[in-house]
C-alpha cells in the first residue's frame, strides 16, 4: 500500500482463527508497521462486510493525489509522462479495470473529474484488485488538467468514435502522452474532446460498432506501453 | 443477426406504443423477415424480463457452430486463421467482453469447452452487446481443438503467467494464429497449457501481478489485429 493513499488504524482478526499461512504473514506485516491486531467476533466482521475472509483493516478514506505528484513520479523515474484521463466513467467495474491496467502499464497517474463520476469507492478498489493503492489518482477538472499537461508538452489523445477519428498511429504513442477515455454510452464531453490534440478510435470489423470502454482504453494503454515504454 | 445462430419466431411489442423512431425501424425490419409483430400487455413483457424496453423477440436457443465453420469463414475471406480459445471462463461479463473483442478484431471464431464453462446465456449475450450473434462459437474439447488447429498449421499461444512465460513477440502474431485465454483465477488447465506452442504473458510494472483476464486477452487479440491484420 502506497504511503500516500491511506492511513492504517487497526487490523481486526476473527477471534480463534489459527495464525498460520497468509493470516500469519498479514499479522506479521501489520506488526512491522506497528498496527495492532485486535480479535473480534464473527458478528462484528459480518457487520463490516458479509464477504470478509476473517479479516478487516480499518483505514482512512482514500487520499487523492495532486497533479504535481504525477509529474514527480515521472521525474523520479526519468520517464516521459504517461497519464490516463477518465471523463465521467460511472461504472465502478470499468473504472477499476482501467486503473488496474494503468498501474500495470506503469502509467504515472490517473486524472478524473470530481462531479458526476464515480469516486474511489470500495467497489472500485475491489474491481481494481487493489491497484488504486499503487498509482496516484487526482480529482481535477479535465479541461484544466489538459491545459496543464499541454504546458508540459504532453500530446493528448482522446479515445472516441466519430467522423474525425482515425486509427492510432503507433509512432505517435511515444514521448509525453495522455490518453483520455470517455464513458461507455456518452463518450467524452464536448469540452474535453475539443481540448484533445487527436481523436483516435480502434479499427473494428464484423459489423461491431464499439468495444467495451475499459477494454478499448486498456488496449490503447498497452499499445503505448509495448511499443515505447518497456 | 447471423443466420446460423438463431431462428426468430415472434416480436412482442408493448400494446399502445407509438410506432415511430427506432420502434418503427424494428417493426419494419421484422416485417421484411416475415416476423409478425404481436401487441402484448406490459405485464406479459415484465414476465419475460423486467428490464424490457417495450419489446421482446422470441428466438430459438443459441446454435453453436462446428469448427469447420471457422475454417470456412477464414477461407471465404482468404485470410490466415485467427481463432480465440477460451478455457473455462466462468464469469459471463468476461466471456461476453472477450467475444465482443474477438468479433470486432475480425476473428473467425471462438472455441470453448462444454463442461463447467459458462455457455451463451442471456447474460453473456447482453455483456457481449449482441456480438455472440456475429461470430461462430464452437463448443469442443480444447485439447482436441488445438490438435485440429495444429494439423492446419496454426500457431497456438496460451496467455498465462508462470516462469516459462515471455512477453509476446509481435512478429509471431501474423499467419495462422490461435490465442488461448484461461479463467481469471485458475488460468488454463494443464492439458490445454501443455498443448500450446508458446506461453505468453503481458509485461507488467508497478507491483501489479495480473490484468483482468478479459482485458489481457483483448489486448493480445488487438495486438495481433493491429500489427498484421488491418
Amino acid at each position: 500500500m502506497n504511503k500516500r493513499s491511506r492511513e492504517i488504524f487497526r487490523l481486526f482478526v476473527l477471534r480463534g482463527a489459527e495464525p498460520k499461512g497468509t493470516l500469519a504473514e498479514i499479522i506479521q506485516m501489520a506488526a512491522q508497521r506497528k498496527v495492532h491486531a485486535a480479535p473480534v467476533d464473527r458478528r462484528q466482521l459480518d457487520a463490516i462486510d458479509p464477504n470478509h475472509q476473517g479479516l478487516a483493516l480499518e483505514v482512512s478514506g482514500y487520499h487523492y493525489a495532486a497533479i504535481q505528484d504525477i509529474f514527480s513520479a515521472a521525474e523520479a523515474k526519468n520517464e516521459p509522462l504517461f497519464v490516463l484521463l477518465l471523463d465521467l466513467i460511472q461504472n465502478p467495474q470499468n473504472l477499476g479495470t482501467l486503473i488496474r491496467t494503468a498501474a500495470a502499464a506503469g502509467m504515472h497517474g490517473v486524472v478524473m473529474p470530481q462531479a458526476r463520476a464515480a469516486g474511489i469507492t470500495p467497489a472500485v478498489v475491489h474491481s481494481s484488485v487493489g491497484s488504486t493503492e499503487h498509482i496516484a489518482i487526482v480529482q481535477m477538472n479535465l479541461a484544466q488538467a489538459i491545459q496543464v499537461l499541454h504546458e508540459r508538452g504532453v500530446w493528448v489523445i482522446g479515445m472516441d468514435g466519430g467522423e474525425d477519428a482515425a486509427a492510432p498511429d503507433p509512432a505517435r504513442l511515444g514521448g509525453n502522452l495522455a490518453l483520455v477515455v470517455g464513458s461507455e454510452g456518452e463518450g467524452m464531453r464536448r469540452l474535453t474532446r475539443n481540448a484533445c490534440d487527436e481523436i483516435a478510435a480502434l479499427p473494428m470489423k464484423g459489423g461491431i460498432e464499439s468495444l467495451n470502454a475499459a477494454v478499448a482504453g486498456s488496449i490503447m494503454i498497452y499499445l503505448s506501453y509495448l511499443t515505447h515504454r518497456q
